[in-house]
């Protein structure tokens, strides 16, 4: 995520009994070793590339065979007379071939270049051993020489990844299903995931390698029905309960290195899914005690919602990039976010119950009429939809929140997304489109959902890809937030749940 | 130096004997930490570069105040946000500030652009400090951000040199000279010394960074004036007598690391400097064991030039890059080689009298004579100079060879020495001109010594060098014999005499 939308006067306050809980419970990281599967001197495929010799100018591009979160290291040599001068090399590392073809100095996204994996580095002595001391999220590594002596030649004799995760796959729950594509989607979603699981839930382990909240809680929903490392949660949720913003909001993101921060951005939505998520790891685990100690900073986010729910009931809208939703330009959150805001009222009343916060209870039930009323402000009876916004915009995003919601009947919501396609807006990314798959759902539309998920998620696998992205559009594959495809994250937290909804759903 | 005279079916064979003297001799480094004195911002001067926060683009120069050697660090932090993406820096050292003007992706010279002391790295995380791992030599530092994120910036809170040499200044003998111009001279001499000499003497810091014999040659000379650290001498006579070349052959040039090599290049001159290296450690030190266990070594390289010699007593032009003397276009060496020979004969018969080897004695004598009638086939009585090659050539080098040669008549060597400056092929190289300086001192031409002393090692100075570099030519001052100034040394060692021939020829 790029755009800002820092917190004025931003303070962190961190709740130190809440940080050793969540250090308590760092991971210990399983690791593996992998070595190159193919490679390609100057674009042509090599049976070995270890002996081939490369002078100026020369590239070898080797191939891992899959998507790898981890630490490279090259063992070089020379052939020739004794090397009288450093060879300078450019390594760039991809999780696609297309993102090697892009390099800092030509780039023009609006993220910063720094997140492309291109590294230079001079070889001074021969023969010798490079480790890349910081960890990338690759497939595809090349090997350029920018500038070697004449009088030698360099080769490469050895590459190994000392992958890394949180998640070991060996303790995956196993799979009963049929379908083959099925299966497929499903062990995309597990890479994605199992590559995003390192210290903390990461958003992306080229980009951001942070955490998010958005991420987390579909991350934690397909670790349930996957690796079950219900710890890695708890622990995420302690950091964030425990490196709070202003006024005790939580953060749409934290930092984990050098030090553990929050940042400053705060989002609407980000904020309200952090009571989504603890309510998830509570049913999921039966965790009270965790339970019992985080609820009053989720009900300390409904009490900062609230406040912008004018006195219809409505939540008030902003031009700035105050709640996040989806990507893609003009998009108007304000339905989106009256949704998400139900939803997250809902399932904070049932933590009440669970622990029969009668006080808590009553206050919840009363927000809930009045943001219901909210939301019926919002349906435009003429169009038969949910409008969004002082345009009274109209996008695929409000109808799936509307339909999330839970207050509708079953015929209208089906009619709703029945209508989907013929309305502009449509999602841009795999979190919105998991939305979308989960409202389908919710209004009994089962094979829709079944389909969309073989249609939309089987499309990212469908150029060679093993893990899903961070963006996209079918309608429109070039379309990137960031100006510049390269810069995307091909392996994308909030984009596992195919594994989520086969395993949860359409397993046997 | 570039250009390639490979040995064919090139060999080492290494004496295990002497590698192990010479190791037993390797320094210990001297250090000392140094702080940058000056600083610019964006070519704006600043009082304090700490705390200066630099934006995407912005450039810090560091001004050390002095050449160093060393290791250089940096300590990183940031303003603004907490940083949610990597900094991209661009790192160039420079031993001028010409030299931060070039870059490798636009560098066109014949030497491959690695040796351009430029590095990229990504900062991760802030604070942090980066210590870059490989050996610079410079007094320049320049830091630009190539990329970093808008919601942060970059401050450099402070910049250290662990500056190396196993040269002790402290260790100098004191120099009693009224005239300042010959103290600055010397004080350039000096630190050019120190900034080669580490583990060896090196040509120069920057470049190659390793032993070449000719540089050695008057590198030795000038550390006997200075820190008198014989053992390191001793230590690299026996590094090139350890690891010898084909039959026998004392190579060009050695490799130190990352481990001991003889190159491939073999020049005919600089085998012979082994001998004057020898000869001159020997009339420093007396060591005698030493002579003795090197002088089978030394007198190997007189029976392989010796190869050369035709019936006339004439070394034999070759169209290669047999023989070095100097840099510069279309130069003969011929007769600087015959010079070079005569020289090295006269200092391998001194060294047999002085042990007594008095068949040995008699060969020499023998050679001398008839190499001294080869000398005497150059002549050319019409134009009173002397000519070289087939073409006979007239040249600068071929006259101060022959006045080297020590062959002439102290009145025909003057008249040589005072028609130079109307012949064509001037010296390129502060190697060559201080042979011209010691060919001034036999004529017993002091003044015009003196005057050569200050107008050409001086000029070097003008620009506010601190250091002597390794070409210069006043009247091709843009001339380079890589085509591209950035790439050559500025501080190097052959050019490090000045502090020589002051101390021993010009001091009270």
């Amino acid at each position: 995520m790029a755009q800002t939308n820092s917190l004025r006067d931003f303070q962190m306050t961190v709740h130190s009994e809440f940080i050793k809980i969540a250090e308590e419970l760092k991971p210990v990281l399983y690791s593996r070793e992998l070595s190159p599967e193919a490679a390609r001197l100057n674009g042509e495929s090599l049976a070995d590339f270890r002996g081939q010799s490369l002078g100026q100018g020369d590239a070898l591009l080797l191939d891992f065979g899959c998507h790898v979160t981890g630490y490279v290291s090259f063992d070089f040599a020379s052939q020739g007379s004794p090397p009288d001068a450093p060879a300078l090399l450019e390594i760039k590392l991809g999780e696609s071939q297309a993102e090697l073809l892009q390099s800092v100095d030509s780039y023009r996204g609006n993220l910063t270049a720094s997140w492309l994996q291109e590294e230079r580095t001079h070889i001074d002595d021969f023969p010798s051993r490079l480790g890349l001391p910081r960890r990338y999220a690759f497939r595809y590594v090349q090997i350029r020489v920018l500038a070697i002596s004449p009088k030698y030649r360099l080769t490469v004799e050895g590459s190994s990844v000392r992958a890394v995760s949180a998640a070991d796959f060996a303790t995956v729950l196993p799979l009963q299903v049929q379908d083959e594509e099925l299966k497929r989607l499903d062990e995309a979603g597990l890479l994605t995931l199992h590559e995003c699981m390192q210290e903390v839930f990461e958003d992306g382990p080229k980009r951001d390698r942070r955490m998010w909240l958005g991420d987390l809680y579909l991350q934690a929903k397909t670790n349930y029905a996957a690796f079950r490392q219900t710890e890695l949660v708890k622990r995420c949720l302690y950091l964030f309960a425990g490196l709070r913003q202003n006024e005790g909001r939580i953060g749409a993101t934290l930092f984990i290195k050098p030090k553990l921060q929050v940042d400053d951005i705060f989002l609407f939505d980000y904020a309200l899914h952090f009571v989504n998520t603890l309510h998830e790891y509570y049913e999921e685990t039966g965790d009270r005690a965790t339970l019992a100690e985080l609820y009053p900073v989720a009900l300390r986010q409904i009490e900062i919602a609230v406040r912008r729910m004018d006195d219809g009931g409505l939540v008030q809208d902003e031009d700035s990039w105050w709640c996040f939703v989806d990507w893609g330009e003009g998009l108007n959150k304000q339905a989106s976010a009256q949704g998400i805001f139900i939803v997250a009222l809902r399932k904070m009343l049932n933590l009440a119950e669970v622990l029969d916060e009668t006080s808590d209870e009553g206050k919840l039930k009363a927000l809930l009429e009045q943001a219901a009323n909210g939301m019926a402000r919002l349906y435009d009876k003429e169009q038969g939809l949910f409008v969004s916004g002082a345009e009274r915009q109209v996008s695929w995003h409000s109808q799936i929140w509307a339909v999330l919601a839970g207050l509708l009947p079953e015929d209208l919501a089906r009619k709703l997304l029945e209508r989907l396609p013929e309305l502009p807006h449509a999602p841009q990314t795999p979190f919105m489109h998991h939305f979308y798959v989960e409202a389908l759902l919710k209004a009994g539309l089962r094979q829709e959902a079944l389909s969309h998920l073989k249609h939309y998620w089987g499309a990212m696998l469908a150029d060679g890809s093993d893990t899903y992205g961070e963006v996209f559009n079918p309608q429109n594959p070039h379309y990137s937030p960031y100006d510049d495809k390269a810069i995307e994250s091909r392996c994308h937290a909030w984009s596992c749940t195919p594994s989520y909804f086969i395993r949860r759903y359409f397993a046997d």
